[in-house]
C-alpha cells in the first residue's frame, strides 16, 4: 500500500476527528500511546481548573463543592463502560500495583482453603512482584503460598488466577472469556490485568458485555458465571489521563459484599466522617476505595473522559487492527515479528524481534519515529488509534526500513542507555 | 491585646513575606491549613510545565529528561529536613494510609516473635482501620494479632508501636523523644505519623535532629537510639502541595538493608527496566517505592519545595506557639479548650468544644472565617504560620465571639450536614 492509499483511508476514517483532540509534538510520529497517552488539548484548561477554581478559590471547601470526595466513584461510573463494566463496579485511584495487591488478597480470603496463585512469570513484572510481596507476608516469610506459572496449566487447587488480557511484550491477547470460564471450572477467581487493553479495543468484564444493571443481575449467581471476579488497569495508556494518572479496580457485584479491602483506608469506611473506632467497610464498590485521591491527576483523567464518551470502541478496534497489520505488511520480513500474525490475537501494538533492537530504536526516536524497547531485544510499537492514522503507520515503517537499510543505528551515540527504556 | 497591636506583630513578623508566596481568596480568614493549605502563587505555572512542556512536549520521554522516575527520591531527598532526616532516608508517593500498611509491615516482619500493635483508638481513624485491615490479613483472620490501645501503656511485648506526633483531634503533642526512648527499651520498633507536625515546627524523626549524614552515622547502632524506626506523613495540609498531594515515608537508616516492602512493586526493584522475573529490592530508600507516581500530583509538591527551602523552622514553630496562644487568649471561657494550654505542648491547630459545634462553624464560614468540625462537637481552627498572620487572628476571634454573643448560628441553615465535614 502506497502513502497516497493511505491518506485515503485517513479521509474516510470514521476516527480521523478526533486527532485535533489531542497535542502531538511536530515532527513527531508518536508510537507510545501503549505506554503514555497523548496529551489531550483539552487538559490543561481542566488542570488550571482543579488547581486555580477548585484548590485556590474553594480551598478545603473543594471536598464538597468540587466532587474531590466522590471522584473515586464518579470516574469509575464514567470510565465503567470501556471495559464492560456497569455503574458501582469500578473504583479510581492509587496505582496498577496497589489494585492488583487489593484484588488478590481480597481472592485469597474468598478462598480460604487454597493456597495457590497462578501467575505468569512473563506477566508485566510487577503483577508478579506484587504477588511476591504478598505471599512472603502471608506466609511470615514462609513457602505457605505457591506462586504457579501458568505455563503448567493448572488452576485445579488455585485460589486465584492473575493474567493481563494483552502481554506488554509480544502484543499478545488472550480470551477472557474461555479462560475466565476454565478458572471458574477449577474453582479459583480470576483477576484480569487490562493495562494494555483498555481504550484499545472492547473489553468484557462481564463476559457478555454489559447491558444494563437488570440484565447483569439477571445473568449473575450460576457458578460457571464467565464475568471476572476482579479486574485493574492503568489510565495512562491508552486512556491518555497523563503520566502516573491513577488507575482502577472492577470488582464484581457478586463479590462486593463479601469481599475485604485489606488497604482499610478510612475513605473505604461506611461513614469516614463519623471517625469511628473501628473499620465498617462501605456498601458498594466505595469499601474499596483506600484514602485520600490524588485530586489533581484526577483532573485529567476527567479531561479524558470527556473524550472518550463520545467513542465507539468497535470503531477503535478495527482501526486498531487495521493500522497494526499494515505496518506488519510494510515492514514485511526486514525484522521478526513477536506479536501473533492474526490481528484478532494481538492487541494494538506490534513487537519486533532485533539483537541490536536498544541503539536501532534510538536512531527511529532521532528521525521522528517514537517506540519503545524492552529488554532483551524488542522493539514495541503502539498504535493509539485516536491519534495515529494510515500515514503515519506508512511513514514510521518507511523510515524503520532505512534505518536497517542503512545501519543507522550503528551511530555509536545511539548505544548509551538511559535510566528508562 | 487589640487590633493596633495585632498589626504591628504582623509588621515585624519574620515570615511576614511568604503571605504573598499564596493565593487567598478575598474576605477569607483560612483556617484550616492542617486539613488541605493554601494554593502557593507559583504553583500553577509550574502544573502547566508538567503538562504542556513536559507531557506535551516530552510524552514518554519525560520519564527521562523530565525527571519523573526520580520523583519519588528527589523530593523525598528536599523534604528529609523538614522532619529532621536525611538525604535518602525518606520516599514520597501514594497515600499516608498505604505508608502506614508499608512501615507496620514492614515493622512486623523485623519482629516476627511479637505479635501486638500498640496503636490509639483515638489515633486519626485511618490508621487505626489500617492496623485492622492489616493484623485481619496476616490473621487469615483470626485473631493472630492483638491491637492494644496506648493507654494500656504496655509496650512489653510490642512487635510495633503506631503514634501521631500531633493528634488531629486536640492538637497535643507528644515528646516523640521519650515515646520512642520507651518503645525501644521495650523492645519494640516505632512508626511516627508526622501528618498534623510536619511544615508546622521542628520535627525531629532522628532523635537529634539531623546533623548530615557522617554525624548520625557516628550516633547509630546503639539499642537505645533515640530516633523513630519508620515515620509517614502527608504533603497537602502544611506542605500546602495540593488536594490528595503525594505522602512521604521515612525509614531509618539502620532497617533500610533488611525491612521489607510488602507492597514490592516494580519501582522498589534494583532494576525495573531488566523485567526480571524475580523480586529483588532496590538498595536503600528506592525499595520503598511502589510504582508509577502520580507526575502531575508531584508536580505541586515540587513547587512548594520551592517555598520551604527558605523557611526557618524555628520561626514558624516560634510563630505558631504565638498565634494559637493570642487566639486562645482572645477567646477567653467563652468556649472550652480542648486542646493543651501550654503551647510547648500543642500542634499549630486549636481545638474548641460546643454542643452545636457543627452549626457554629458554619455561621463562622459564612462570615469568612474558615475552620472546620470533627464530631461530636470540636471545632478546630489551624494556624499556618506561612500565611496566617495576627491580625487575621483577632479578626477570627472576633468573629467567632460575634457568633456566639448573637447566638448567629442557631439559623437553621446551618444545620444542615454537608458530605465531607
Amino acid at each position: 500500500m502506497d502513502r497516497d492509499q493511505c491518506l485515503a483511508l485517513d479521509a474516510s476514517d470514521p476516527l480521523r476527528a478526533l486527532k485535533d483532540e489531542f497535542v502531538l509534538p511536530d515532527g513527531v510520529i508518536y508510537l507510545v500511546g501503549n505506554s503514555l497517552g497523548a496529551l489531550p488539548r483539552r487538559t490543561p484548561e481542566r488542570m488550571r481548573q482543579a488547581v486555580e477554581d477548585e484548590w485556590g478559590a474553594q480551598l478545603v471547601g473543594g471536598w464538597n463543592h468540587a466532587g474531590w470526595y466522590d471522584q473515586p466513584l464518579t470516574t469509575g461510573d464514567r470510565l465503567a463502560p470501556l471495559i464492560g463494566a456497569g455503574p458501582g463496579q469500578v473504583v479510581v485511584g492509587n496505582t496498577t500495583s496497589i489494585a492488583i495487591f487489593q484484588a488478590v488478597a481480597a481472592a485469597l480470603r474468598l478462598r480460604p482453603d487454597r493456597r495457590v496463585i497462578v501467575s505468569e512469570v512473563r506477566n508485566f513484572p510487577t503483577d508478579h512482584y506484587i504477588v511476591q510481596g504478598l505471599t512472603r507476608l502471608l506466609g511470615g516469610g514462609q513457602d505457605r503460598y505457591e506462586v504457579r506459572d501458568l505455563a503448567e496449566r493448572r488452576f485445579e487447587d488455585a485460589a486465584v488466577v492473575l493474567l493481563s488480557e494483552v502481554d506488554y511484550r509480544t502484543g499478545a491477547r488472550r480470551d477472557m472469556r474461555s479462560i475466565t470460564a476454565e478458572a471458574h471450572a477449577a474453582g479459583a477467581l480470576i483477576v484480569w490485568d487490562l493495562c494494555h487493553s483498555v481504550g484499545a479495543m472492547e473489553v468484557n468484564v462481564s463476559g457478555d458485555g454489559f447491558a444494563g444493571a437488570a440484565a447483569a443481575e439477571a445473568d449473575r449467581g450460576g457458578a460457571d458465571f464467565a464475568g471476572a471476579d476482579f479486574a485493574v488497569g492503568c489510565t495512562y495508556k491508552y486512556l491518555n489521563a497523563g503520566p502516573g494518572a491513577p488507575a482502577f479496580l472492577y470488582v464484581d457485584p457478586r463479590h462486593q459484599a463479601t469481599a475485604e479491602n485489606v488497604l482499610s483506608g478510612w475513605h473505604g469506611h461506611a461513614e469516614p466522617f463519623a471517625f469511628e473506632e473501628d473499620f465498617r467497610p462501605a456498601e458498594g464498590i466505595r469499601r474499596f476505595a483506600v484514602s485520600t485521591p490524588h485530586v489533581l491527576s484526577f483532573a485529567a483523567l476527567e479531561a479524558t473522559l470527556d473524550i472518550w464518551e463520545r467513542v465507539d470502541l468497535a470503531q477503535v478496534r478495527a482501526k486498531s487492527m487495521a493500522l497494526t497489520s499494515l505496518f506488519i505488511d510494510l515492514v514485511g520480513d526486514a525484522l521478526e515479528l513477536v506479536s501473533p500474525a492474526d490481528p484478532t490475537e494481538r492487541g494494538s501494538q506490534v513487537s519486533l524481534r532485533h539483537p541490536d533492537g536498544y541503539p536501532v530504536m534510538r536512531a527511529l526516536i532521532d528521525r521522528g519515529v517514537h517506540g519503545d524497547f524492552r529488554a532483551p531485544d524488542i522493539l514495541r510499537f503502539g498504535f493509539a488509534p485516536l491519534y495515529i492514522g494510515y500515514a503515519d503507520v506508512h511513514d514510521a515503517a518507511t523510515t524503520l526500513l532505512e534505518v536497517l537499510d542503512k545501519e543507522l543505528w550503528r551511530d555509536p551515540a545511539y548505544a548509551t542507555r538511559l535510566a528508562v527504556t
